[in-house]
């Protein structure tokens, strides 16, 4: 059993979703993805919700650009947690996205991520955040990605001055 | 057996929504009221979609505001014409709702129509207008109507100058 | 007599547009196209569109950028409903077409599509959509073209998971 | 035979509209004013257009708010001065009426002013300043009011010191 | 020990924040509330964020307006989850909020929720879903609270039928 | 003497501001073209425009880009009409431009055109319009672009249907 | 000779810079206030400004609204240091003054502040802190600003826990 | 001692700052370079702040894109005026970073540049401003910055004439 699942709308969102995907491998995090659209696959995102308990997922990361419904509907057929990436859109840069995850009514949260590159790789550590609530390996994971940032920073200052 | 269904997110959306059922009135189109919430009734709402053409309606009427998902939602299930409407949000006056309604992906169209009050009854409009293509009492209906707008703008014209 | 009149404010509009007439054609819907300018052509416009209903069309699709009068000039001469693709402007990315598109006051609709390409694809969907209410053979298309998107979505995350 | 011809959309737009018609007539412009709905009566709009020359007028002034297609569609059909007034629409504050208006595309312009009732009241301005150019009359009453301007700025910064 | 703490960066942020207080009372959830301003109190802020693993709480649900920096400079000194809720601001409707909590580097990511009442409402639903993880009373209380969510639906939408 | 002086606030802006100069030229309509910068050259900015009247110029033209101060601070020191050109920014794509431009306060307007190239294209066709009133030639030649302009949309109409 | 000037555009803004004067007041800073109108009294706008180092002024605070052209123009004609307002505007909720303002070109910096009552307070603060780098007093001032607001922060979160 | 300290949130914002740095270097104005990163050196980013009175400098410039806390985080910890420069982000263009440093609470102000590299050169010309107060090289250097600016206007003017 997985602790991320990681779904996104549309196999064209793969060249910003692979950045969840590396960031749970280099922390050591276990997660299955999967496509499903929110559109052409609304039966499928319903099953895949209500069972995403019992299929031992504790945090789903779920990735779409537009008008980003996937996140939303998702967050709409289970308690687990939805980390939703808005995926930069051609026309609107991504706002369409940003709002249609963000945008949720009183009862049911989406944890929103910035758009693009940088939001995947934070939907990322934000699910092991979450799952390091109990999991040491985990939060010794989260600490060392954490110093490493701290220390590259640094040290880049350091050569620059 | 009636031509609209006119469909909203939360019984909160009524004060917009009520424009479409009362141009309908004013228009002699059929038609039935329903609260869907995307976010809250995902099971339902899919039902009341995959079912929609068996209960004999012809165009589907959704407004809803925020992250509006609903119309979105419906159109993923169902090849009836679906009609959003954007409800106008607290913080962001609509612009989310509108974006959320209209910026969807290839292959599954909603028909957006302006925020707020103008929107509603222009959804009503736009359902007759595709119901009136085989229908000739609903032509003369739109035809009147047309006249009537005419009539008052050129009136109101004369008073005025 | 065609069905479906797709109408675009110049030629310049072509590449955005030429995506509604290649679904048009992949679902058999029978089409005619037209550059009609609303600013350059105003007479020819409402010529066109006081005549659509008497040259045998039900549905109109009008494609415009920026100031995009198109879609609601030919909206306010016809009671045929008015499907609105707004092509992505140079400056503002088509946030201009859009809200010149879809902001119709109370009384005049046009079903506004997203922006840009896959606005265009999805007018000529919306546009089966609504002549297949009376047309089994367009009501067939439309689920084969919805079967084939919801396969092609499954199939794509088969081989990815 | 009058100079300026102020056009409103809907007499919904008059209060608005009203601070046209009063600088104009500080400044002793002779006007006459309309209403003419792009969207409900676009013969009489182009009627209007087409025979604004010969009916005495130099400039036209048209107000109207939210897919605010009249002064656009005015300006397709005279080569007379079309000044354009974004009036300040509901939910989006006149952003639409504003993009609607101004970004027209090469070859048909309108002189577009800001929004609301500071934009109409520089309407009758800017009107003055095309008619001055051969008019000393006209000439001379934008000098008083640019003075008139000046010195009540002056005064109230002395008043304020 | 408490799960979950609730930070504010101004008490003037509470008519806003005090509907995740509510939220969690709901729910059964153990919290602990806090004044610390991220500008007023930057030394305290990094106190408490260093120090509310040790204080045994699991997430943080910070709210602020404007630019809002409390959120992500809480997740800047903990690997604790951070919950943003953008407090709408005066002049710009909390979009300036919302952008300041939710572009987050990556590397530090914040769950952001919608602006203002909406989004306290579901940052104290994702908090407690994230508790809920190893928590089955939790899980129990959103569980009641999503089918009493739907039961309300369900129930106003067949009083309107 | 020259009918109409093209100010642009810095060199930089001719690659748009040509496209002014290329239809006055077609126009047939005489002009001066300057590099007048309002943050650079503030006081020959105001020299130029106390002096415009006695220069002979009916028309300005001033383009600039980002805080765009030009066409506004002329626009206080003349009576003769301002038409403003919002120059294509490089962050903000001309939104900047654009509001700086059109919305002045009531007392001091700006005949603001169009982002960019179009925008560039249209002021120079306002400006003969503004001349023309008194200047047949002028009319004759913008009778001759408009039906140039309608004659080319309707061929490309033709070779297209 | 004072040592900060507050410059508005209009006799309206004072509702705002009113707080710009509350706090100089509260710090001990020497200013002198002024009315003067980039468009309506332009020579008095240069005027002002060439010779505000003669008179004195170490820093000069300008706040006005909408296309906000006053604290960069006195930037022009200065090489002090001007802190702009941007004065919230009627329809666009200042965003058009914040950008007029704060969007200036290469070479002349306007310092800006956030929009409104917030800004009119903060531009007095960052005056203050630009004189104290050699004016003690002003420092001890600032520091004991500083303590209190930190103070009144610890003791409301106090309260509050 | 140096007198201005050029803070930037990544080594990937230097294509962005080297222009202050340049300009700095133009002006002849003593600068120090750091990279210091808000959300992965916290601490490191107050001992900073706290202690930048101490290492002699007189103001801060700070650099910083996205959700850019950086420069309100500095001011938070010093009485030196902070000057923020926003770089401009990948999707939002430096909206985003614009909003999030500039729209500060009262009490801590931020002195906020245009967006990218004209906001880089500014901030450096505002630094030297302020130094200037009382260093009459430095005022001399500006005046001469600002007399070749003009020259080189005047110029390229000239030449275009």
């Amino acid at each position: 059993m997985k602790d991320v699942a990681i779904v996104m709308g549309s196999i064209s969102d793969l060249p910003t979703m692979q950045n969840s995907i590396d960031i749970l491998q280099q922390l050591g995090v276990s997660y299955e993805r999967f496509v499903i659209s929110a559109h052409r696959m609304p039966r499928e995102m319903i099953y895949f919700s209500e069972n995403a308990i019992d299929n031992g997922f504790k945090v789903i990361i779920a990735g779409a650009g537009g008008a980003a419904h996937l996140p939303g509907m998702i967050a709409a057929s289970t308690i687990l947690p939805v980390i939703g990436v808005p995926v930069e859109s051609k026309s609107l840069s991504g706002m369409d996205s940003l709002l249609s995850i963000v945008q949720m009514p009183g009862g049911v949260p989406v944890a929103t991520m910035s758009i693009g590159k940088a939001g995947a790789v934070n939907a990322a550590i934000m699910a092991t955040k979450i799952c390091a609530i109990n999991n040491e390996q985990y939060s010794k994971s989260l600490l060392d990605f954490k110093k490493e940032m701290h220390d590259n920073s640094v040290e880049s200052g350091k050569r620059f001055e």
